[in-house]
């Protein structure tokens, strides 16, 4: 390809424009090296708000943010649309879709993708909501289920449509189930006249004994009461066995008929090929040092959801966040300047900022260290730190826009099928460039 | 289907929900009809802002509304998503994608898509612009084949991908030509700092000898000027003869090098199977007596871009805009509801409001009858009127800020690419259900 890198500075590319990538490219503002980023899309993706795309809540737009206008005024900044193939780290080569690119250091920030746990039944069918595309076509099906509803006599055959059952009840899981209730509470019988609310249901499972698993148990039980008073069935300590597009069924014998399973129940790291096994942690995370060093090189280094920074402190790495691929990304970018001037690395620690997940309208919890709150101040601290962290002012104007046009009517958001949803392509596929998104 | 109609009201079935099917459906509100309204879609599509999601300025929800949402307080008013496959008149019967609807009277509101004038090599390599798919197809062909040309080295490779052809000098062809020159003049250098201002090109063409037509020679003359100061070069007199997806030729000998057509060079009515050959005039319309009734029937009406009303006075039919479609539709509800009551229809009788078109930044042309201006005050206007003709608080707002907001920076939109575009199933195909949107 031709990025012609006729500058006397090295060349760091960086692979993903997620928060980790976005970082790292801006650390290295005015910086002596030259920036190549390169990401299937030519959008950073704000994904905490993925959900309110899916739900039809915000548009995609409005939690996305072009690349390459981001880094416009920075001089020593390219961007390219590609997906690495493969690493070539012997030889400093990074294979991709428009070809092979020399670089000098290499920042792996690929991000993570839902793991299936290798169910490929549950794959196929269930829904998954990791990428735009994703909570599109989510959308997309969510919409034309209930459509499809009005079409079917008796309620045998219409309960399956209007079924929801939403597998891990992390914070995704958590914020879709309290959305999806609003929807039934609130717009269902507005835009359908022909359904009651009653004939929609929600289920959120998870097969730990708790909701929002790593947060407090305060804001754990907070959130389950939230929920439960919305009209969710909260099911923990429950195991999903198999879904074949009809009826989902758990260990133990119980079963829900359904056309709609949203699955976050766990996420995987989006390794390109060319790395050992060996440095493969589980979650298919790349092994990293502590200064964020990929094992065995001393120009590659890894962050956020897919590294696996193996320390004394951290025998498991870290949660897979945005603010630890955020304050990674700055300490990589750091760490190659270091090492570039010929000076010291520095190890990396993380700064627990806490936890907020949202359940709805008034509804949140906080963990702030310490601090533990729940209820109408932590959505205000929710909308608020979700409202500052999303990129460019237009974004901003537009999502609080929405937000307070939803909060005044009770009927937010469009809800419109610009693209009918096919099973087919359901899934971004990572590894080819061809595919449906 | 279930669309079960327990009422003894006639009902009345409504084909399409543009500008003339949502005014039909709103003048029956409150009467003695029940009303369904059929559309692929389940939202209204507001087509004169199509150009601006085409060119990333706009989200595509922000032109669109909800139907059902629309129509939440109407009592008599049921939807479904739907496309009408034939129409069995003789038994007042809509074949439909999900299933045959027995109606009292039928409104055929289909409307128009675009005409390549059976031009097979053309319809498949140019870019039609008459949905928000299409729209969106041709944003995401539009920054793919400006990423593309940055992977090619040396001009004559290069150029084809930032030479843009827009064929049909109507306010569509203007209205994006004058938006692509200003993504030269203002926008391409920022996002691309690779590629220079003079790289890319951006031609008009229409086999006319002026732009803008219908309209009156001093707004033509004056979107002529505004068109050429801002670096298109407007070609009028010259028809296209091939395209062939690299170069397209015009009668005369004439070609250009491009990867770029964008078709806007005529339109025609979208009429579902089932009507004789006699009752189809010029353009594909349905051929509607004075009171909008299809001749042979009773009780089938075609209103707005399907319709060709011939009579002494339009032996043309009407222009295909969105004044007549929101006309006929509001005259044609009176006319049924006259026809139920036994009253006396009346013929239907367009009040031409004139016409805008705008070029660009402070650049519009009006024709308000025999008031006609231009510049900056007609631009205020033409924005005026968009605004206050879109549905929707919320859209009406965005779109404000998303237009204060490009006008300060200079540099509005997002310019995202959500989907990969890939040429199969690029235009809309009007009678299957399982199509690309």
């Amino acid at each position: 390809m031709n990025t012609s890198n006729n500058s006397k500075f090295p060349l760091v590319v960086i692979v993903g424009g997620g928060f980790g990538g976005l970082q790292v490219a801006k650390q290295l503002k005015d910086k002596p090296v030259d920036v190549l980023m390169l990401d299937k899309h030519n959008y950073h993706t704000f994904q905490p708000l993925l959900y309110q795309v899916a739900m039809g809540s915000l548009e995609s737009e409005s939690i996305a943010f072009s690349l390459r206008k981001n880094f416009a005024s920075q001089k020593n900044f390219r961007f390219r649309i590609a997906e690495v193939t493969r690493v070539d780290a012997e030889n400093n080569i990074v294979e991709t879709t428009i070809g092979n690119i020399a670089y000098d250091y290499l920042v792996i920030a690929t991000g993570s993708t839902t793991n299936f746990f290798g169910n490929k039944d549950i794959e196929h069918y269930a829904m998954p909501m990791k990428s735009i595309p994703e909570a599109l076509n989510l959308r997309y099906s969510i919409l034309q289920n209930i459509e499809e509803a009005l079409l079917k006599v008796g309620k045998a055959e219409r309960d399956p449509y209007l079924t929801f059952v939403l597998v891990g009840a992390g914070p995704t899981g958590v914020e879709l189930a309290g959305s999806l209730a609003e929807l039934r509470n609130h717009v269902l019988t507005k835009d359908y006249p022909e359904l009651k609310k009653e004939d929609m249901k929600v289920y959120l499972v998870d097969f730990l004994p708790k909701v929002l698993g790593p947060f407090s148990d305060q804001a754990s039980n907070a959130a389950r009461t939230f929920l439960t008073n919305m009209g969710v069935e909260v099911l923990t300590g429950v195991k999903v066995e198999s879904y074949d597009g009809e009826e989902i069924k758990f260990e133990g014998g119980k079963s829900i008929r359904t056309k709609n399973v949203i699955w976050s129940a766990g996420v995987m790291g989006v390794v390109p090929e060319g790395f050992d096994k060996e440095v493969i942690e589980r979650g298919n995370r790349i092994k990293v040092d502590s200064i964020g060093r990929v094992a065995g090189f001393n120009n590659v280094f890894a962050i956020g959801d897919v590294a696996a920074m193996i320390t004394d402190e951290t025998p498991k790495g870290h949660p897979g966040v945005a603010q630890v691929a955020i304050q990674m990304g700055q300490h990589v970018a750091k760490n190659i300047i270091h090492i570039i001037n010929g000076e010291q690395t520095s190890p990396f620690k993380y700064n627990d900022k806490g936890s907020l997940a949202t359940i709805g309208r008034n509804k949140a919890v906080a963990d702030l260290g310490k601090v533990k709150f729940q209820g109408f101040f932590a959505w205000l601290v929710w909308m608020f730190v979700h409202l500052i962290s999303l990129l460019g002012g237009r974004n901003k104007v537009i999502v609080f826009i929405n937000w307070v046009s939803s909060y005044v009517t009770y009927n937010g958001g469009t809800r419109l099928i610009i693209r009918k949803f096919e099973r087919e392509g359901l899934t971004e596929n990572h590894h080819l460039p061809n595919t449906v998104d």
